[in-house]
């Protein structure tokens, strides 16, 4: 008998026919960040995230106020990605009964520190008991009018771009499972783990002024997630290593960590950056658009006919990745 | 150090502040069956409900299809008191790695299935790997213009109203507890138990026309959440135990499980029924109503100056209740 595990997380979604199912006429359905319900005043996006305890975070080493933070930013980040205004969360938390109240008041006080610092409302949820945390964040967004920007929509010739500098949060990840700590650099990589920032100005922007015709969060890595573009909207995706911002904290931690600092930054899931592709005759206003927000925002790759994702060394010949994003199951 | 378990589920709600907070204009929060989002072209009803295994069901005694049926009908039966038009559900699910493929498959189809019969889309969601079955279900629904039903909506006397038959939810629950089955009368509140079915079109009637001045769907209960309209509306709600609709079957289960069916009926949650009140001048039409949708509705009570619920007995006189619904911690 097949079990789940056999399946992994795609596997598991597209089996249960969830992808590719026909809905009625403007609605566009699981396969993207978000799905989009069509509204009269301004189209709907949704998205539902899950974390679980000793899958997605460990009580030993994640606090309750950043798990708040991380549990409302990872939705509000895929509204970002489609251009969605955020605009409400609900919370389902199921908690164990020996838990101390402290706890749940420190995670709520996070999620609604994120959710204020977007303009969003924490409209209300559910709460149960349960043998171990188990948190499902519900994230409700505004289109306003804007197209939504989709994994699908990658055209051949596109710029492949990227916000922020990836593979910070892999790095936290790795001193916060080691137990290493100390200095600037370590800290700010933990943080970026624990606290992510979810692009949500930049998506607004490049949705607003169409100045992107793909896009996705980087929950799973970025070579992972441009093979998402690439699988959805039926192109090949080029990912140019050397063009990757690679931050001097990351290459600290990677030092302290014994890890490789390129495999971090390519391979490393829950950056929550923007991956995004445009046509070359946006690449001014984008920089622009960056530079008013101040968040770097750097052509990375170039968008073929073809398919998969190829990695590109400095000296323009495809490499082979080590790693490419992970899977819940 | 305060543990979840002493505050319980309100308890834990009214701690962390997430009733009573102060919104921006336009929006109801927390504390209501569903939040409501302002939005043009009509607000947005918006409602998360947790399944737990062996809190909320157990894999011994549930099908995965009926599962899947109750986990969307439990959430549509909030946008039904609420007099939403069912939009959209997404559904976080956390499943054991070793649960077989055709588990999820049927829980897939049997939330389809309830999805499909009141024209929701099956809009998304997440998927992860846990110890144990937790499940978070969240509905959307449409206003589409109608003032919502509240629970804090009720008058001076108005007349308290019920749909179909109460009890026969928790009487289903104890057969199969018990192991007990056999017989119609058995099926039918095991049934009633398993495939709940939202009272969407009552919801949305009752709304669309203004008959109704408060709601609340029967999850915890009659008497606990005609506690809650009484709570939410400042007022004393009279519920008459002689005029409470009690089923054959209903009577047939609580002998075979040696329960006593009153009980039952004022006590057990999971109904899905809509409790709801009205002014006096709405009779004619609430019945009207019931009876084009070939649905039961029985004035039950009144609402009066005052505070709390009280049952009173066929003589007139109150009566003490023995269970006024369940926490989940």
């Amino acid at each position: 008998m097949r079990k789940i595990k056999d399946l992994g997380e795609f596997g598991l979604l597209r089996e249960l026919g969830l992808f590719g199912q026909k809905l009625p006429e403007g609605w566009i359905g699981p396969g993207d960040d978000c799905a989009i319900a069509p509204k009269s005043g301004g189209n709907l996006a949704i998205t539902t995230d899950l974390l679980i305890e000793d899958i997605h975070f460990r009580l030993s080493t994640t606090g309750p106020r950043d798990l708040g933070w991380k549990a409302a930013a990872v939705n509000l980040s895929d509204l970002a990605s489609m251009g969605a205004r955020p605009l409400a969360l609900t919370v389902g938390a199921a908690l164990p009964k020996n838990l101390p109240f402290e706890w749940a008041e420190e995670f709520y006080k996070g999620l609604r520190e994120c959710a204020d610092r977007f303009d969003c409302v924490l409209a209300g949820g559910d709460t149960s008991s349960a043998e171990k945390i188990c948190l499902s964040v519900t994230a409700l967004g505004d289109m306003e009018g804007r197209r939504p920007l989709l994994r699908s929509g990658a055209r051949e010739n596109d710029d492949l771009w990227l916000s922020g500098e990836p593979g910070e949060s892999a790095a936290g990840l790795l001193l916060l499972e080691k137990g290493l700590s100390g200095g600037k650099a370590l800290e700010k990589c933990l943080r970026r783990h624990l606290c992510p920032e979810p692009r949500v100005e930049l998506g607004l922007l490049l949705a607003e002024r169409r100045l992107a015709n793909s896009a996705i969060d980087v929950s799973d890595g970025v070579l992972a997630d441009a093979g998402h573009i690439s699988e959805r909207s039926g192109l090949k995706v080029l990912v140019e290593a050397g063009k990757i911002p690679m931050s001097r904290e990351l290459c600290a931690c990677a030092a302290k960590s014994g890890a490789d600092p390129f495999e971090l930054a390519l391979g490393g899931g829950e950056d929550y950056e923007l991956l995004f592709t445009a046509p070359p005759k946006n690449r001014e206003a984008i920089l622009e658009i960056g530079k008013g927000l101040g968040l770097g925002v750097a052509m990375v790759g170039k968008v073929e006919k073809g398919s998969g994702v190829s990695l590109l060394g400095e000296d323009g010949r495809e490499m082979e990745p080590k790693r490419s994003g992970w899977s819940h199951f």
